[in-house]
C-alpha cells in the first residue's frame, strides 16, 4: 500500500471512471479520491454507492488540489472538458484520460495542455457492455492491459503513472498514437460496429421473425447482442473519432467478407474450410497470450 | 428415471453426441447407448472416456437393435449416412439428426426413409467452439432449446422424441424447415460468417499488427476470435447448406453495414447513435426470454 497521487481528481464517474475509485482504493494508491459528475442525479447516486471519498458537480473545483486529473468520459467530450479544467490544476499535476482513441484525443486535448502540467494520455484495454456508476468494479483492470501515451513528458513522471496503472491490477504497455488506433480499430472499434450492424438488422425484421430470432437466439448472435449493448454515446464518438482507421479496416473486412459470400454461392467448400481452419489458429494464439 | 429408449446408437460422437450420451444416462433415459466413430483413433478416445457403454466404428452394426438412432454429424455427410443405416435399422425405430441446417437435410435425408421408421428431424441449440469426444458435457442442453420438425410421423413418437429431449434438459419446441433456416441463418450462421471473416482479415495483416492484434485483443474481438474457434468442417457444410437464406440475411447486413459506414464517413452522429441506442432493447428482451 503505497500513495502514489496523493489526490486523485476522476471526471466522469461511469463504468471506467468508478471502477478506478475502486481499483485505486483497493490498492492504496491515493489518500483521497474526488469523482465528479455535472449530472446531480447521478451525483447522488456515486455518493450512495460510496465509490469516492468527494464527489461533486463542479469540474473545476474537482481538479483544484488533485495531483492527478483522470477524464473518463466519451472521447467526443475530451476536448471541451480539457479547455475547462487544465487552467484550473496546480503545477506538476498529471492529467490523464480513459479514451479507445487516441488521434483524435491528441487533436482536442493538446491545444489545451499549459507547460506546466504532465499529459499523458492512455488508454485501458477493459470494458464490460454495462455502464454507469454501480458497473464499475475494483477488478475490472486485473491482468488487462493499459496503454500509456508519453508524449513530452519528464520520464519519471511516465514511470510515476505506469506505476499507478500497475498498482491496479494492469499490465503498462507503452504506444503511439497512429498505431494505437489502427489495432483497437481491429480489435475492438470494428467488432462493436458490427455486432451493432447485424442486432440493428434483427431490430428491422417483420415482427413474427424478430420475436423468434429473440427467443431462439443461439450462440454467436447472443454474444452479439452483448456487444451492442454497449454505451451508445461512447461508442457514437469511437467511431466518429477514429473514422479514418476504421473505414479502412471495414474495407478489408468487406473484401474478405465479399470473398466467404461467393464461396457460399458458388459452393467452393475448401475455400471455406480452409479459412475456417486457419482462425482457429488465432484463438489458440490468444488463449496463448493469456488475454482469453 | 424413466427409460424412453431402451437402446441408443449415437453415430457421430462429436461435442453434440458425447453431450447426448451424457445427458441421456445422467437423467437414465435409456438402458444402453452405443457409440459410432468409423476412425478408430477416435473411438479408442471415446472408450477411454467411458462416454457410452460400446464403442463401435461400425455405422450399420450401431443401428441394427436400436430404438433411437441419433446422427450427430456434420450436415454435409447426413445423406450418404443415412442411405447406409436406414436399411439396417429395425422397424419402429425412431431417426433423428442434430444437423444446424434442415432443408438441406429433409432433401437429403428424406429419400432414404422407408415407409417402417420413424424420421424425426431435429436441432439442439447448443454448443460450445469446442469440438471432439472430449468436449462434450452432460449439462450442454439444459434450458436450452431443441428444435424437432415431425413430418409424417405418428404423434405419439413425437411425444416420445419431445420427452427424451426435454428429459435431457432442453425445451422442446416445434418448427418448420422453410422458417428454421431463416431464423438460425441469423441468429447463428450469419454470425460465426461474420465471426470467421473478421478473424481473417486479422490472419492476413502485416505480421507486427497481427501479432499486436492478437497481443492487445480486446472485447469484441475477444469473442469473435471464440467464436471463430467452432469445427471448421461442420461450419463449412453449415453454409453450403444454407446457403439461401445465409445469403438472403447476408445482403441484408450488409446493406445495414453500408448505412453505417456512410454515417461514419459523413460524422453523421445522430444515426449512429439512435441505431446503437435500439440495439441495446434487444439485448434486453433476450435477458428477460431467459436466453442470456
Amino acid at each position: 500500500m503505497t500513495i502514489i497521487y496523493d489526490k486523485i481528481a476522476i471526471i466522469g464517474v461511469g463504468l471506467i471512471g468508478a471502477s478506478i475509485a475502486l481499483a485505486a482504493r483497493r490498492a492504496g494508491l491515493a489518500a483521497s479520491v474526488t469523482g465528479c459528475e455535472i449530472d446531480s442525479a447521478k451525483a447522488g447516486e456515486i455518493e450512495k454507492l460510496g465509490l469516492v471519498d468527494h464527489v461533486t458537480t463542479d469540474a473545476v473545483a474537482a481538479v483544484q488540489d488533485a495531483d492527478l486529473v483522470v477524464m473518463a468520459v466519451p472521447v467526443g467530450a475530451l476536448g471541451p472538458l480539457a479547455a475547462q479544467i487544465v487552467p484550473a490544476m496546480k503545477p506538476g499535476a498529471v492529467l490523464t484520460d480513459t479514451g479507445s482513441t487516441k488521434r483524435s484525443v491528441l487533436r482536442d486535448v493538446d491545444p489545451h495542455i499549459s507547460g506546466d502540467i504532465h499529459w499523458i494520455p492512455s488508454h485501458p484495454l477493459a470494458g464490460t457492455e454495462h455502464s454507469g456508476p454501480a458497473a464499475g468494479f475494483a477488478e475490472l483492470f486485473d491482468g488487462r492491459y493499459w496503454l500509456v501515451l508519453p508524449r513530452e513528458v519528464p520520464e519519471d513522471e511516465v514511470v510515476r503513472f505506469e506505476s499507478f496503472v500497475t498498482g491496479m491490477g494492469s499490465v503498462s504497455e507503452r504506444m503511439d498514437a497512429d498505431y494505437h488506433d489502427k489495432v483497437l480499430a481491429l480489435t475492438s472499434h470494428l467488432p462493436h460496429l458490427i455486432a451493432y450492424t447485424i442486432v440493428g438488422t434483427a431490430v428491422d425484421l417483420e415482427s413474427q421473425l424478430k420475436n423468434d430470432v429473440i427467443r431462439f437466439s443461439a450462440s454467436g448472435f447472443r454474444d452479439f447482442t452483448r456487444i451492442a449493448a454497449s454505451d451508445p454515446v461512447m461508442w457514437r464518438d469511437v467511431f466518429i473519432n477514429n473514422d479514418e482507421a476504421v473505414l479502412e479496416m471495414l474495407q478489408r473486412f468487406s473484401e474478405d467478407l465479399s470473398y466467404l459470400q461467393r464461396a457460399i454461392r458458388w459452393g467452393e467448400k475448401d475455400k471455406l474450410e480452409t479459412l475456417f481452419s486457419r482462425t482457429r489458429e488465432i484463438r489458440r494464439s490468444i488463449i496463448d497470450a493469456g488475454q482469453s
